[in-house]
């Protein structure tokens, strides 16, 4: 299990009262499938979840920058290559 | 509060299946973030919620269309055009 | 080769307005690339070209519900399934 | 205008060579419209399109990251932060 070599007190704390947030938002959308509520009101109620995950994906990406890719970066080009890969793996499961 | 006019059964089961697990995966990522795990681990945890949520919102698509939007396109243009413009904001809130 | 029902002008007008702006945005970003132009702000007009798509896309949804999927809907249950998976399939492809 | 600090001669290569094939497709996408072809017919296009779009931005972001970024994130702490918060601007235009 890896752990990260740093991490902005800001980010982790607004990060776990949003993620506390999202499972509120998930468990009212499964409260609104259970009583057959309008779809489009449901489907507007999962892009909210959505926006409210890329605000937490946003700031871990901030914070690995400005931590563990940083710190890889200034490293051996072996280190720094693998941080890259790594980096361009995570944008594209999430950026396509 | 608007209610579906039809809803399939086992779209229903399979969406409050699969919402329990988000629900799951949004309370893994929390423990995640409190444990300050490595960022592109908790980033690529993320990126599978959001694909979940993705195939809950395909089968609600699927719902909506199969019965109220069907019931909505079949009556008098205004309710038409009306079931058209908000699956087009729909469309525009998921797709962009 | 299959035709629209139907095409609102307007819809047609300004889409292919629009592709002729991303057609000039694609030749622009090539003379970025070529100019070794600094990846930013290449990144951002290429941003800048994927929401100039997704108006074609919202408009082109538009129209397909104004025309051909409300007849589909409107047909016999064989019909409106098959209308139903079709779309389904383009909300899979454009919204994941 | 900025320019980047290094570019791998093989992206650059391979982008200039799926720009100028988007261009062809951009261009395609045009005569659809022009034609009135089926709108899911153009939309699935549309998309494979987006994705090729994504393909140039994922290299562009490895070439970034190679060059330009691990230069700046070697620097001062000035010259590091204005370099993160470039990227997560980035990141935010395409993920989100």
């Amino acid at each position: 299990m890896r752990h990260a070599h740093g991490v902005d007190p800001a980010i982790k704390e607004s990060n776990l009262k949003r993620l506390r947030r999202i499972e509120g938002q998930v468990r009212g959308l499964h409260k609104m499938v259970e009583e057959d509520r309008y779809c489009p009101d449901i489907l507007m109620q999962v892009a909210s979840v959505q926006e409210a995950l890329k605000s937490v994906s946003r700031e871990l990406v901030r914070n690995h920058l400005s931590h563990c890719a940083r710190r890889a970066l200034k490293g051996s080009d072996v280190e720094a290559q693998s941080a890259i890969d790594e980096l361009v793996a995570v944008w594209s499961k999430h950026a396509g």
